[in-house]
């Protein structure tokens, strides 16, 4: 397991730094990014929080637009944002900005030619995890959060995984796949015709039956363009509160699908992780 | 004087917003971004910190990758962030990075082709502000703040135009233009083979003969690349020195020239603004 520095930037005291390696899972070369605040460099092992971006997105849009290295150097979580797809010229793509590259959707996907490279779903749960873990000054404590598509990826995989995860937060989540034009362009094309295949990654159908739930904080805008259409939280919410799941889903005024959005609210979602991760 | 919105963000409870209008001084339509805290919105008149950006830059890039709305909001504080140099398909250009359209440089060309258009010592000076202050609920309290080719302007401006401006900072600044590549290059293009004429550009000249200086803060990484070549914080010092200027200049071990750097230390830029413009 060799990977490759890219970048280095100091930054509130620790290190925003950028890598790339080969994913054998995904079959391509994958670049991450990891904020390691200054508590990293003193020997202690800190938790991790893994960021999942949403479309069209990189490695890139989270760390340079949320503003969350200041409250991560002072509450001492590592942040780990990994590709929001597999990439390369020999992986399979789509002109629309919503499927193939940029657009993975945290799935494994079944259908051809998508299923030989989009295992985005296995990369995040485990191969990224086990890499960061042996290679950085982290523990295994780790909790998940995402935005618009990573909000999706990163309920689902908490839901699936409680195990694995202290806690699961979301930004303007696509929250109800199977019924919203994101998510069933998605899953025709990775998972194929078969929509019950497709309920094993649908977070509000996951929260509905979950038996070991990992505490879930959701925020979004009520100005985003997509809510009504795409994200749809008053499933999430609905499902919650059949199984007395314990989401925390806030609505904003005001506030649209930006990572201005985002940035305004980062704090409370890392002081949030870090009670769980600490505790 | 119209100008015509393009987006409007709610970040932290106040506004960001993009507005393009036609520039008199410039002779284009010009991009740029307010900020507005909450505190604009409860019909108080806020005071205004305007940040000049870097080669290459337009009115985004630091509203995206700063962090700065977040104390902005709390301090009451609105920031103004211009473009780099006017815009155009009629307005010159050349190939390099840096001269032409993203280089402006905050001077006023003397010499053709550069002379038609860039004119961004004047706009900065008088015409924005005078735009800003009629349409926004701002008042006539201004700071000025930049980083590299943005630090020389807001230092610049500042030093020549005391009764405008209560405070300036800048991050790795070109302290000493007529010194270096960049501004050796940028001085002969837009001001002609006269070097005397460059000097009424030049920060560290300019800090020499100050007779009535405005407060100044500086922040310099000492892992910035340009650092040796090109922005010179050791010019300024020995100014600052000279005349007695009220001069703070830090440097900062590890960081770059980058905008984590200025993301890592823009809450002391702001409240070190606040200070002046609130007293």
């Amino acid at each position: 397991m060799t990977i490759e520095n890219l970048s280095s930037q100091k930054s509130f005291g620790g290190w925003h730094k950028q890598y790339s390696h080969v994913s054998e899972r995904l079959g391509c070369a994958m670049r991450f990014a990891i904020y390691l605040p200054p508590q990293a460099s003193s020997g202690q092992k800190v938790p991790v929080l893994y960021w999942l971006s949403g479309l069209t997105c990189t490695d890139e849009n989270f760390m340079q637009k949320a503003g969350a290295h200041r409250m991560a150097a002072e509450l001492g979580v590592a942040i780990v944002a990994p590709d929001t797809s597999p990439r390369g010229d020999d992986v399979a793509d789509d002109d629309g900005y919503d499927l193939g590259q940029g657009a993975g959707f945290y799935v494994n996907a079944t259908e051809p030619p998508w299923n030989r490279h989009y295992q985005m779903y296995d990369y995040v749960l485990n191969e990224l995890p086990a890499l960061i873990e042996s290679v950085f000054p982290v523990s295994d404590r780790r909790s998940l959060a995402g935005h618009s598509m990573g909000g999706h990826g990163a309920l689902v995989l908490a839901l699936r995984n409680p195990e694995r995860f202290r806690s699961v937060s979301a930004f303007s989540p696509i929250s109800h796949p199977v019924n919203c034009p994101w998510g069933r362009k998605a899953f025709s094309a990775y998972l194929g015709p078969d929509e019950t295949v497709w309920q094993s990654y649908d977070a509000s159908l996951l929260m509905r039956d979950a038996k070991h739930p990992v505490p879930a904080l959701v925020d979004q805008g009520e100005a985003d363009n997509f809510l009504d259409e795409q994200l749809k939280p008053e499933a999430l919410e609905a499902a919650a509160e059949a199984s007395g799941y314990p989401l925390e889903l806030r609505r904003h005024e005001g506030y649209d699908h930006s990572y201005y959005f985002i940035a305004s609210f980062i704090d409370e979602h890392l002081r949030f992780h870090a009670r769980h991760l600490n505790h």
